[in-house]
């Protein structure tokens, strides 16, 4: 299934040059994830690993990408996540460029917000966090686990100038609500083009 | 052939997250319809269903759509009508929002204007209306009761912040309106952001 | 052929809603030309038929398009012509609309301008003549046939809210205009929303 | 490999108009490289050729495109190359006119900086310099080797109004970078449209 999404994703052109990974939850205290730096379009069986919710490899010699602690830590922080997308998308590239600075991307009067969990009318506000970008991962986790600590929702981020995290229950869910995420951005870059 | 419009639109970015909903008249007074919340783009057998003109399910005990009501009203509305299209594409939902205020999109000069049927040639005027987005589908429906007892053409129209509806005496004339509006709407827009 | 190139460039989305005709020349009096109001994207041998080039149909009784008109003329202009394309893309539309009152697009400093037969740098300009629209075909014909009695270079044309015409001395090389001017339309209509 | 990465490209719209063209290393002194003129997304064997260094062909009678002198510089001035690339997207063609009169495209804070080799963080700057057109060669060989005996990086260029060379010790580093340089110019591209 990482694979199917491997190949549906990288055909949109959301993982340009070998960039972004998926992961699922196989058991209360393991993720399968995909290595780093293989082409997501054709992921194979050599291409997805397995780690701990610690980061540690479990039977493998491979090397998990840097990135797999923001995959642990959501499956950490929310026991029924089963599934977390991280892609590279030029709308979300560009609008964490642009909604760096105010700290999120909110989103108000669109019927697609709908499509997030928990959401059931475009009449609520549905806010993405927009976290600076570092190479040190344990900084990044940290700005996470404050937001959470915060007990602010979060139904998925971005890091500025690099791309989106998304998750949900399943991997049904976790591509519904990545799409929807990219579909918000893409209008909400739109409408900005147009009302300027 | 609703499975057949649900793949080819769901492959054009139409139906984003499940959004979107499709249907075809069976009989003078019932329809089929899609199941709610399914990928429009893998449709089977199990996610189409049938409804009578008040929206009641026959023979199922699947849920209809909460939008299946703006079906059936075309389907009451005009009796010549034998499929209507419900999508989301980015330009119809971005569109809907710059033009809710004017409560209406005007095509002027277009050759593709005369894509709709009873327009034969690019000097008419046509008008796709924006109706405010409600979660309440009655109080939908009586605004477009009221637009067409009003006596005001309607070959199609937004709901704000959401997507489009569309409708042909059958399949294919529904899909032509579909695809002309949205490639007018992209006009329209592109033309605006040149413009300024 | 014509089936080949209505499938592919329908598929880029040039052929919106039924609209577009495709045309070959099968001896020196006589064309190839897609029936009226067929879909672009699904040719077969009943959607062509055989005309003259006074538009008069040959062996059957099926409609031409009024379009064919545009067709037969460039056949008769230039002898060496074999294939004339009239597309519908959304950049073609848009920019008929911006420099109709200029009338025409220039072309300057491309690369991609060695694509169109008899150019060999990017320092030459080509020209893109815009024409009025109008549904009286007489009238279109009669300014085009002005163009070139008036001597200037004609590779070429856009009529204003609708498309372009492009042809070449056999389908590769009208296939390959046809995708130099897409291509060169789109990149001024770009440097024109970055430079304002 | 070189027919599968232009049956790709051409499929992403970068190659039009039989644009474009692509070589590999076969050993220290031989390149095997794209024929002038062919349909980039169906190469066959016979669309390639072999060239030494000083571009002669060898075993064959075909002709190189005048562009190989670039392609078989690159090869010269970097030992450990082995895929060259030169491709002619929209945004390659537009960037290449904006940036012109700066001399270079400068990406800063993009997490896909990352990609190119060399690069281990988005916190480092990098450059794409624009060089003049012209059908010259000689000319253009001229000023990248002035580029390089400067002492200055270079992982790739453009040409104004015309596209981009890209090249990796191998054909999918080749591609990968590329790709980076493609998606990196159109968020340049998107975030200049909504900043004005």
């Amino acid at each position: 299934m990482i694979a199917d999404a491997g190949r549906e994703l990288a055909a949109l052109g959301w993982t340009p040059a070998t960039s972004s990974n998926f992961s699922m939850r196989l058991d209360p205290s393991h993720v399968a994830v995909t290595v780093s730096g293989r082409d997501k379009g054709k992921l194979g069986a050599e291409d997805i690993m397995v780690v701990d919710l610690d980061n540690q490899p479990v039977a493998t010699t491979a090397r998990p990408s840097a990135e797999t602690a923001l995959h642990t830590q959501i499956y950490r922080r929310f026991a029924d996540v089963g599934a977390v997308l991280h892609t590279h998308s030029r709308a979300q590239s560009v609008a964490s460029r642009l909604f760096a600075e105010a700290g999120a991307v909110r989103f108000e009067g669109w019927e697609l917000q709908k499509a997030i969990a928990g959401h059931s009318t475009h009449e609520s506000v549905l806010d993405l966090p927009v976290f600076p970008n570092t190479q040190d991962m344990s900084v990044l986790v940290g700005q996470i686990d404050a937001w959470l600590d915060a007990g602010k929702p979060l139904h998925g981020y971005l890091i500025n100038g690099h791309g989106i995290y998304a998750w949900g229950v399943d991997m049904a869910e976790a591509r519904r609500h990545l799409e929807a995420f990219e579909f918000l951005l893409n209008c909400e870059l739109d409408l900005r083009r147009l009302s300027s």
